[in-house]
């Protein structure tokens, strides 16, 4: 049961202001209900927002929590009337700013005007298709391309973190399976060779990687613990051998994962 | 050339530091040096952050800015002692907080302790997995467990948005292309019908589509703009018929598209 509710109230899509208020509430042990406003951009809409704030208000009979983005002040001046609790992240830091920097702000919405003429925006689009592409060693093509190619034994987190590192950061991020014919040859794949310096290793606790592929593919030898010590094993005295950098996933989450490599990598095209 | 340097410092990843930093940012017609000082979770590391921000700090005779979200109070501490400029978004809304819940917060790094006993966070990589095997019309096997289906004429913007769905909120976003055998049966593909509360269309200007095509495909038929407007004009007609919900991508960012289509569809697990 919750006892409260947070609005997460934006001009644009609510993502700055949902990271900053979820970031804020996960040091409070409480579940309180989640309510998104995006797109909050009329004074209008703004009296709805405030008409449902208090309505909240009256039926749970505590405060509700609002975290703000709003960079319209007409809007902000609006949603500032509600009976909630209101933390606005640009008023509170956008004008002792302004004073430093000595130049005002621009009062704009969201990071993109018109995605259509961003090369930034475009470049991680471009990422990731080139992420895709070149996902599980797909393929052998314009590896010169890539700002960092991800090796490791199946299931050890290379997709989701190539995945994330191309959304999130604009990176071309291949990566490549280690599979027995590696093992054999006791090298990495050939192609990957030349371009050692991209090369990240990602590992896992062989107990975790047999449950998460035995949900992948039960009761099969892929699965099977004594096959994930061997391989995940070899793994390691492989990129050991090769010298390249290496990290295990066990208890990380993509996020960390890719903040590791991004700070072990140092790619130099780095969009965000 | 920058004129100033920002720092972005934390006790885990940063992601929230330079999501808020760079919202803030982004108001001010700027373009500074960014630094991002991820798992900052020691008193002697918060010693070395100083020196570093003071050295800068003599160097470019300006003052840097630092967006914090420190947790842990003694490198809070450490790092306020710094001759920079220090927003600290957890000291400056996590206190009123506390006094407005009458709790005490937990000073906790991340979102995540473990994430292999996380649910929510498997849950997301399960979504992740299912994005993938359900991109581009690969499988009709368990569409009942989609959170959302996307169709559009290929480019339009499904592949990267279902991953965004998928990563960013945990939503199994299957997406299927919109094909010349579909416009000439003039019927959606006949796996989706049993699906169409979850449907949701892409649709963008012709133009924008040939030049989008023309870079993968330079010279084909399938990014001749006479073609591309063709295909937009069927997949509207069929969306229009079909009666499902849609918007154009043109000029939106993956996460505007994807703040559209959750208001819209409004999937019953959510889980960010």
């Amino acid at each position: 049961m919750h006892t409260r509710t947070v609005f997460f109230i934006s001009d644009g899509t609510g993502i700055t202001a949902e990271a900053f208020g979820n970031a804020i509430m996960s040091q409070f042990e409480i579940r309180p209900r989640h309510v998104r406003l995006p797109f909050i951009d009329t004074v209008d809409k703004a009296h709805q927002v405030v008409r449902q704030i208090n309505h909240t208000f009256e039926v749970e009979g505590k405060r509700p929590l609002i975290f703000t983005t709003l960079v319209d002040m007409e809007v902000l001046k609006v949603v500032s009337g509600c009976k909630g609790m209101l933390m606005d992240m640009f008023a509170t830091f956008v004008q002792p700013l302004e004073k430093e920097l000595e130049i005002k702000s621009l009062h704009r919405v969201g990071r993109f005007a018109d995605v259509s003429k961003s090369k930034e925006y475009n470049d991680r689009i471009e990422a990731i298709n080139y992420s895709l592409d070149h996902d599980d060693g797909q393929s052998n093509r314009d590896l010169e391309g890539a700002d960092v190619i991800l090796v490791g034994v199946s299931r050890s987190g290379k997709t989701p973190t190539s995945l994330y590192l191309a959304m999130q950061h604009g990176l071309k991020a291949a990566n490549y399976p280690l599979i027995p014919e590696d093992f054999e040859r006791r090298q990495l794949p050939p192609a990957l060779m030349p371009h050692k310096k991209k090369l990240f290793g990602l590992t896992i606790l062989p107990e975790r990687l047999a449950q998460i592929r035995e949900e992948r593919r039960p009761n099969s030898k892929y699965a099977n613990l004594v096959n994930c010590r061997h391989e995940v094993a070899e793994a390691e005295a492989m990129m050991r051998r090769t010298g390249i950098r290496w990290l295990s996933t066990t208890t990380k989450s993509i996020e960390e994962i890719a903040t590791t490599i991004l700070q072990e990598i140092r790619p130099e095209r780095l969009i965000y």
